[in-house]
């Protein structure tokens, strides 16, 4: 197996705030990648759209029932955190990866409905192996937030990685 | 990482005669199980259940159109033919593993629908990484065929790997 040290992977993980998502890359690290590897990792961050209408542009919110009004202050405010989430979300997840000597770590946020983010970059990219979290095992849960790692696994090409928060045990061996 | 190779893992891959199984299999062994592991590796083949009917249960075809009508001696030729293609099956993946050292290789072969067998097996040998392979990427096929590591990917509780073959291309990098 001395060729696998060698080879030049590209994983890309799929972080958010959660939880599943901290313990997927956690589990990634541990199990997929060598300390002596090439490998390189990918941290890809997709802050959500939000259905959002300023009150600048002169429409009323009950042309746009299906969105919220808020004024450009407010937008921008909004804007401010979801970077800052994201930039929070990347430092966290880069100091998960500190440990891992001679791998190379790249981080790229991208604006988007996560199933799109995830899917186009991995494509784009070539990457050899997608890791992701799936979010909580309850049904409603699953029917809404499992479906991107469901809508990836179906959609992407490469081999992908779904890993679960185990539920009570916190079993890690 | 020197801690990663005194780990205890327990690795479950559902092999079947398909060359999407194959090929799950070899992107495990050259990925995920390295050299000098503690791993076991553990190869799952299930015989999917057939809706048949003896001859001599007196009951027609008219009766269960749903099945078909078999005598015995078809019945036990399809019943062997089924452990031979089992057997045959486990021996191509066994052979696909011979490279591993000091990785322990272990087989079972179970009746049942795969979803079922491979969830339950997951669940009962507290495995720590299930790998199946996905077949294929067509509509339909993946209506079908594909449902089975989608289904496994929303219900066993460990992580899931999902390895599809790459299309045209042969990409092994």
């Amino acid at each position: 197996m001395a060729d696998v040290a060698a080879k030049e992977r590209k994983i890309l993980v799929a972080v958010d705030e959660s939880e599943e998502s901290s313990y997927a890359l956690s589990w990634c690290i541990e199990n997929i990648i060598t300390g002596n590897s090439n490998d390189t990792l990918i941290l890809l961050y997709s802050i959500p759209p939000r259905v959002v209408y300023s009150t600048l542009d002169g429409t009323g919110e009950k042309d746009h029932p299906e969105g919220y009004l808020f004024s450009s202050d407010i937008l921008a405010t909004m804007e401010r955190y979801s970077s800052e989430v994201a930039q929070c979300v990347m430092e966290k997840a880069k100091r998960a990866c500190e440990a891992l000597n001679g791998v190379k770590v790249e981080t790229i946020v991208e604006h988007g409905d996560a199933r799109d983010v995830i899917c186009q970059a991995a494509e784009k990219l070539h990457v050899d192996l997608l890791v992701m979290g799936s979010h909580g095992y309850g049904v409603i849960k699953r029917a809404f937030l499992g479906s991107v790692s469901n809508h990836c696994a179906q959609n992407v090409k490469c081999p992908v990685l779904i890993v679960k928060k185990p539920k009570t045990d916190g079993r890690s061996k």
